[in-house]
């Protein structure tokens, strides 16, 4: 299971994708992602250079600038490289269960150390490239929590109307990103918990219905 | 109104604070403040030095050296001086109404032209002064819309429990400081109130309910 913070999601040895080249292709690729994620953990994104990647990973510079062109080109790879793995929500048997679990990810994803997390979201206030693929890498993760609400209303835990279920997994895990990535404040081991049932309990009550 | 986003929390011409020297101190402190600010929307934080900020004040740099130090102490000033100002949550009649004001501020500031709330959270992840200093600032933002959920429960819009302001104002809150400051969505005009309509949902539902 991986988080919907970018962290854990984009593993030092990722599966190999399917409609990819693999081989050397997919070796390069592998060992540049690592290179910008030590990089970028190491000396930030001021040191985030496309030759100390290059440097970094041992795969020649000419080859890092013709295939990802420069910085902002590294990063929104890396974070598209997330939309390759097989991540999926959990699946605890209740909608309060499912967002705590996945609520406990995104804490563990924005506290883990070395901090990657938060570095590629600090560099998404750098590079435009890097926040669209931040945003593109969200949205991925939001739309495969959509069976998180389809069971709960499978389950009848939501109001007969349809649900916006978008509305609700933001809802669910916004608070813990809030408390983490703007407010910097100190971890709360219960907030992943408490934001979980605040948005089942608000879902159930009808908050998230569609109208029509 | 001011809204708990750093922009507009930082007028201009801030009035007169109650207990720092007036006249000429106050006035370098209102020039030096306005020129981090311009020079920040104009360019970035990597714009942002000692010196350009002293030459677009017309403030001697030894003075903005002698008083400021750096860029995290210039930052860290700009943000303490909202709370000098007189902003006090909205009063609507009802904790929905209270939040929906609150989150359309909110949303006001993280979207204004120009950008300086984003430009500030942006800068929070260079400067670890900053950072700090946002922190305290949304922590006494936080804190004064405790009546929000004191005049609430005066109301008796909230079960009898004691329940956890910073809690519920966080959960109102935090999915506009989401889409705007982190998802990078386009603003989406039913949010403030959306958000404000689920964080009162599941607050009278008991949510935030301290226990004991």
């Amino acid at each position: 299971m991986e988080p919907p913070a970018p962290s854990t999601d984009m593993p030092q040895d990722p599966p190999a994708p399917r409609r990819r080249p693999g081989g050397r292709t997919a070796r390069v690729r592998a060992l540049v992602h690592g290179a910008v994620r030590e990089q970028l953990v190491a000396e930030g994104y001021d040191g985030l250079t496309v030759d100390a990647v290059a440097a970094r990973s041992g795969v020649h510079r000419t080859t890092v600038y013709r295939r990802w062109r420069d910085v902002g080109g590294l990063l929104a790879d890396v974070l598209d490289s997330a939309a390759d793995d097989g991540w999926a929500p959990p699946d605890t048997g209740s909608l309060e269960g499912d967002l705590t679990a996945l609520n406990e990810e995104v804490a563990a994803g924005l506290t883990e150390d070395p901090p990657i997390a938060m570095a590629l979201i600090a560099a998404s206030f750098r590079s435009p490239e890097a926040a669209e693929a931040l945003r593109r890498f969200w949205d991925d993760r939001y739309r495969r929590c959509a069976p998180v609400v389809e069971r709960a209303a499978a389950r009848g835990e939501l109001p007969g109307a349809a649900t916006d279920d978008r509305a609700l997994l933001v809802a669910a895990t916004a608070p813990v990103y809030h408390r983490l990535a703007l407010l910097r404040a100190p971890a709360d081991p219960a907030l992943p918990a408490t934001a979980a049932r605040t948005a089942a309990l608000a879902a159930g009550a009808g908050a998230f219905a569609v109208p029509g």
